[in-house]
């Protein structure tokens, strides 16, 4: 009789990588086959009892699978359309390292008006008196709690900001890493303090135009946004016209309401807008590709021995 | 009678910023005034006892005073010229804020390979697969353990790096903030070790082609240098070529061996290298400005009150 089967699509890993996961496969008896691209794995995934992937094609391809481990941390693509019965997990944990250094960074450019200082560089001019701001003395708002709000209040920390307020559904203080923690549901009370508002929350019923137009009227004159969760939770034309009009300072966004962004969109062309084509999180990055082994070998471990796996993805609340 | 004089060469000071020099001034017997550039201060300047700026023309306008009080945190452009029995001070603790985040933003932008995604959104492209690197793990050597050294320190222990290691003439660790110290005249030792290079040190002497053609030859491939204290430390050449040739990764300069960088420098087209016009530190930042304020009044009750001032450069030391 044929071993049971593992199929796993992501062109990311290594050959080390693969290494480890063949033998944590080997380990309870599965085989394992690697695939760059959805297409190639069809065959593999309607016969495997574990995928490992991130696109709906990939889910759709293994409608009898009993677990499908997701190697990104947002699964809202795929959470609707998974079988009942199916285990979904997720790979959160594994991109608060990458995610909370590209929103220091971008904070950090948007403060110091990296976009004028690079068109001053390319213009071989030396103009030098732009006037700019410091994280250090300024408030900052989180909006999600999770892994990556964790770690980006953690690298925050360090330069010595005035407040780093979390905003989550539970108003539990994870770690206790944040000075303060409101609850959904209160926070239009705190939005008008914020300097700085980082949003890292998945794609959920909740967090559905989270920032509307009426919030994003509330916040502080001159305040900065950064985007890094789903565009779904800004009401982007909104925010494109506040900065246009300068109410809003700057913003950074490596998500938005449609991706890859059409031609046409205006935000191409917004005002003190920095954007990326949503990078913050992906796997470019080598110790993220670690994390998401790691996550995948110790739950393969769980799943086998019938104990509690982690990143299991609660269907109610989306995540 | 008329008051003993105090001139003021400075064009960021606030209003708030003179009310509160000038009360600390007018509580010991000065008359304080402003200026906004050298030419027009000359003749107040020629008659101060103690005169607040940062160039070479203010002081040779300025022979006969007791004190220069230097805005700057860098005075090698002064040092050599004033007078013996004058006091000059400099404005280290002022920068340390301003020039980490510089730091670390510049580090970011290298690891993360931001000129090229710069490129790829001004294209209106979706690329999203350049590999890139992390602070996280990562070993890093700051030169100079001074305030840009301390407080640079300081935000990189947040992002989980694997090493800080300081290098300085005394062998003392900071405030214990490195995590080892190594003294000037064992660098070599350490440099093949570091992941990332950081140079934050005064123009003296000593610390002239520090980075030498030889040591750079002595870095890991594919290390990191960023350069935020004086053009001089680093042989400009042989960095240029070492990036041409990709054997350093990556560089971010501030400060350059010629200033303004000359229209046909070759380090306008060098690849992997992120210029700024010396940005990192000045007085655009009012957080900076405050501080030097703050450095101005408390050493002028020094002065008048006969107690130790703090900043008086060591005219051997060069800082």
């Amino acid at each position: 009789m044929s071993r049971k089967k593992i199929t796993v699509v992501c062109p990311s890993f290594t050959e080390e990588n693969k290494k480890r996961m063949a033998e944590a496969a080997d380990n309870f008896g599965y085989d394992i086959i690697f695939y760059d691209e959805d297409e190639a794995a069809k065959q593999d995934a309607s016969e495997s009892e574990i995928v490992v992937g991130s696109s709906l094609r990939l889910l759709r391809a293994a409608p009898q699978a009993k677990w499908y481990c997701g190697t990104f941390a947002g699964v809202d693509s795929i959470i609707d359309y998974v079988p009942e019965g199916m285990i979904l997990t997720n790979a959160s944990g594994a991109y608060g390292v990458t995610i909370s250094e590209y929103i220091v960074m971008i904070l950090l450019e948007l403060l110091r008006r990296r976009p004028e200082y690079n068109r001053i560089v390319e213009e071989k001019k030396w103009i030098r008196n732009l006037p700019i701001r410091s994280l250090c003395d300024s408030s900052v708002l989180i909006l999600g709690t999770g892994d990556i709000g964790k770690y980006t209040a953690k690298r925050l920390r360090g330069f010595e900001t005035a407040r780093i307020i979390g905003v989550n559904r539970s108003g539990r203080n994870p770690d206790g890493l944040f000075d303060e923690i409101v609850s959904g549901d209160r926070q239009e009370s705190i939005l008008p303090e914020a300097d700085i508002v980082i949003l890292c929350m998945p794609d959920t019923a909740e967090t559905r135009n989270m920032l509307s137009e009426k919030r994003i009227g509330m916040l502080k004159q001159g305040a900065y946004i950064v985007n890094v969760g789903r565009g779904s939770a800004i009401d982007q034309k909104a925010l494109i016209k506040a900065l246009n009009e300068g109410r809003i300072a700057g913003a950074g966004l490596d998500v938005f309401e449609t991706e890859p962004v059409p031609q046409d969109d205006p935000v191409w062309n917004t005002k003190n807008l920095i954007m990326t084509p949503h990078i913050s999180g992906n796997m470019s990055l080598g110790y993220t590709v670690e994390r998401i082994v790691d996550l995948f070998c110790s739950n393969l471990e769980n799943y086998c021995l019938g104990k509690k796996m982690t990143n299991v993805v609660d269907r109610k609340r989306g995540y």
